[in-house]
């Protein structure tokens, strides 16, 4: 059961009882999406926060010009959302786009309040997931700013080792650029 | 007690025994400082998360000509710190300094993990705190890449209509550059 995968890497921070980790279960909306369908498109409020248990979704932004510029590659065990327009649930300037054939589980926002309300110690999970997402926010301003392309490029494959082999040179240009 | 301050803010967001305050009390260290003097500077470790109780703390960058950027003012109940330096124990790109006399409460990285552990509510507030710093980055973001400096000037005032009285005008244009 794919939940499995999402309860593997909660527990590496808070251990929860059968009972705890079923009734978490019981407020994710398991769902699968065709490579090429959209998650999020910009305009849209985020209303979710959604893990990856199998395929790979892209987060990109259009700039003036049209063109993609990739944010994030969403692969098995790791979150995609617009973050910023979840918390504010204001429009997503952001578009998120399955890469792959994906199934995904998700938590509203909602639900998530139920959640911490219910089950306190989640607070600590989704404290460390947050505080994981501003260092990545942080990361990606700094190179953006003031690394070069190969710079970007060569700590790119040093974190996403399996990039080359998964992902699109167009799109790991689209990332890049 | 300047204290106060502060459990005044955290009791908005959780609710604290006599004896959680008591204990959450004793891991903070009061500081004064006076204006001019800094609390962090370029290459250090932020170390601690400072909440400031009076006066009012500049948060700035100087870029490769040398000039301030001002990322931030924070004056009574706002926190004042390099969080991504705080998280990562990395050394920090920021420099923060009093720029009126200042009384602030610090807490270490450490005694905030045994805070957590003793008493896991504080989770929620942190939590909460984080968030709110995910999306004030991400405003910054924003701002500097698509705003006007005029539009940056109206939000500037209206986030902190107390600005053109109690900051110099070099200090609000370096916010603003």
């Amino acid at each position: 059961m794919s939940a499995d995968i999402l309860i593997a890497n909660i527990s590496k921070h808070i251990s929860l009882s059968a009972e705890e980790k079923e009734f978490f279960i019981s407020l994710l909306q398991p769902r699968s999406l065709k490579a090429g369908e959209f998650l999020l498109r910009e305009g849209d409020i985020c209303r979710y926060e959604t893990f990856v248990t199998k395929g790979c979704l892209i987060t990109y932004y259009l700039d003036k010009n049209g063109l993609e510029h990739i944010i994030d590659f969403s692969i098995e065990e790791w979150w995609a959302d617009d973050l910023y327009s979840f918390f504010t649930q204001t429009s997503s300037r952001a578009y998120i786009k399955a890469i792959e054939n994906a199934d995904i589980l998700q938590i509203s926002k909602n639900n998530l309040e139920i959640l911490f309300q219910k089950i306190p110690k989640f607070e600590r999970f989704f404290r460390l997931l947050f505080q994981n997402a501003y260092i990545a926010q942080r990361e990606q301003i700094n190179s953006t700013l003031s690394d070069s392309a190969e710079e970007r490029y060569i700590s790119f494959i040093k974190k996403k080792p399996y990039a080359e082999k998964r992902f699109s040179q167009k799109d790991i240009a689209s990332y890049l650029a």
